[in-house]
């Protein structure tokens, strides 16, 4: 660990070329500016570039300036980053290069083919896949703290060096992210099952909401809500994603398809011997599958117990009632907010260890809340 | 409107018997009783029956004990409420009988085909889906405020006499519930296509985890949460909605499974012409389709805008800035909490009108909170 500034110890040391200024990039530099770090910007957009340095992420490092990185962060869209990855390998004869685009297998085979790079430019290339950025994009909306808690996956290949494995552990330790290492394949099909899948089947259930009568959508609630949310993403960077991505998801769709197609001839003879018990398997198999999904802070899957609380729609009703909660000295596990059409009241509901609901009912019942679970 | 007593003003006058004291029949029994109503309570149970008196939801009311009511509440599973409604159109004469059952269109068949029922008892008929209902169930885990601000659909058929529906949205508007009206085949299409169909792509999604890996569970984000958070529902229930609206489930699934083999043939090439228009598509139809689902309170679908806050995962902590935020005056319109495996921190996302989202972030910075969006 080598100090990076007189008030922060980084891992870094810098300087750090962030290539790409777009959300991940310019969070990316705010967030190792502000621990002391020297970095520079550069961008095909000059307008985005000028967003960037305007907003104190880096100065501007055209190609060809004096510049030596210990690091380039190349931050570009999926589709351009081998070709940024392999420039950059060969501008900057000392840095480490890594790329934080969310494919990892494409890119690398991409270098691997790559007839300018020779094995010495090779080695000092890591994959990096920080699993972070929201639903804005652009510079405008980056934030130094973007990546906190996030995971930051390092991809070495069979040619990386230790010393570029350690500078890109090293990136993302320095942003707070939380650093596990995997190889490209299992870290494309992992993606592809857990966030490419995921996004996938959101869509493909909101499309079949298209022709959906009015009165019908008007029922919606939490259900529907939860499982459509994602399909509001950004079409450009997911066309990208789930291109580059595709021999990963293409066998997750294929067991998608068989479920489906037995399921759709278990509900075509809904009556049939055997039928019952093929629901049944279905949504048990459904059942296994959410409960392994680890628990908060990579705690082992826990089940917390739920009570509902009805609540005014009112600025200062749901502190009221959490600070209530807080007096008690009860934590609050996960909180959600649920509201149907045609009432100005919400359903707050509230995740607490399940040993700890009784008090929480009775807390919240003296003190007068609506509990209504 | 009547008085049913001294102190609340009700549309019902009583008595009403509820038939099946499960989470929803005890649920309405005790909201009933708790606006001065005369309640009865049987169910095929005798301990179910005897905690809900226990309770306090009303009185046991035996087979052909002296009880006459105005409604009868039939709220058992699914496979016999038919002819648990059959059998009280027959016991009380004077009754409007609705059940509760969450599908529609099969039990009514079975009612028309029933020939103890002649038209008179059949005009009493009324069908009703509350769209309430938690993860919990039985009675013990009932509350007289579960339907409020629910959606109630009251379910007449060509049969149903304008009195019976009068008393089928009376119970509704007495339990907070908010009424609308279908008939069968259109309430079972429309909760086919916003409850049971993503009920379904939660389980099929959700049990492509089952031989996940735990390093590609441990990058579970949000995205994956939500898509199968309803994939924990409890598979009994669900064996008998599914069997019993599967013709309206069935075209749904047939979409798309079109969708999906569509999908499967564009990324099995896709470098092919055409490729990236066709994964446009889906996404964006996905975009539209999620739109298209309404916003709070029955409001147009309106997009919010988020701000994310970093907090420590203390007793208190949300409270104290959820009550920055209302001493601000600022409404929160959702609220969510996202959680990373490895760190003791939260990232608590708020969403407000867009045009309060830059006053709030000014507020929430200027009282040192960690603003990241």
């Amino acid at each position: 660990m080598t100090s990076g500034s007189p008030e922060q110890l980084t891992y870094l040391s810098g300087p750090v070329l962030v290539i790409g200024t777009g959300l991940l990039g310019a969070s990316a530099a705010l967030g190792l500016r502000a621990l002391g770090l020297s970095v520079g910007l550069r961008d095909a957009s000059p307008t985005a570039q000028r967003v960037a340095v305007d907003l104190g992420a880096g100065v501007a490092v055209p190609p060809g300036a004096a510049f030596a990185p210990e690091l380039v962060i190349v931050a570009t869209p999926p589709d351009v980053a081998a070709a940024v990855v392999s420039g950059a390998l060969r501008e900057f004869p000392q840095a480490t290069v890594i790329d934080i685009a969310s494919v990892k297998a494409s890119i690398l085979r991409a270098l691997l083919a790559d007839e300018a790079l020779g094995e010495t430019e090779l080695s000092r290339y890591v994959g990096a896949h920080p699993m972070a950025g929201r639903e804005r994009s652009g510079p405008v909306a980056a934030r130094g703290e973007l990546f906190y808690s996030a995971p930051w996956i390092v991809v070495p290949h069979a040619g990386s060096s230790a010393a570029a494995v350690r500078v890109a552990k090293a990136a993302g330790a320095d942003l707070g992210a939380s650093v596990t290492q995997m190889d490209a394949e299992e870290h494309d099909r992992s993606v592809a099952l857990i966030s490419h899948f995921p996004q996938v089947a959101s869509s493909l259930l909101a499309s079949r909401l298209l022709d959906a009568p009015g009165a019908a959508l008007a029922l919606a609630g939490n259900g529907l809500r939860d499982t459509t949310r994602i399909a509001a993403s950004d079409p450009a960077l997911w066309i990208q994603i789930l291109s580059h991505n595709a021999p990963a998801i293409v066998p997750i769709l294929h067991g998608l398809r068989e479920d489906l197609d037995r399921l759709i001839g278990t509900l075509e003879a809904p009556e049939a011997a055997g039928a019952a018990l093929d629901l049944a398997q279905l949504l048990s198999e459904g059942n296994q599958g959410q409960a392994r999904i680890p628990g908060k802070h990579g705690a082992p899957p826990q089940s917390f117990a739920t009570v509902g609380v009805i609540v005014d729609d009112k600025p200062g009703q749901i502190a009221r009632l959490l600070s209530d909660i807080g007096e008690a000295g009860i934590n609050i596990e996960d909180l959600r907010m649920e509201h149907s059409a045609g009432y100005q009241v919400g359903l707050v509901e509230i995740q607490v260890i399940p040993g700890r609901r009784d008090e929480l009912e009775g807390t919240l019942s003296a003190l007068n809340w609506k509990v209504v679970q």
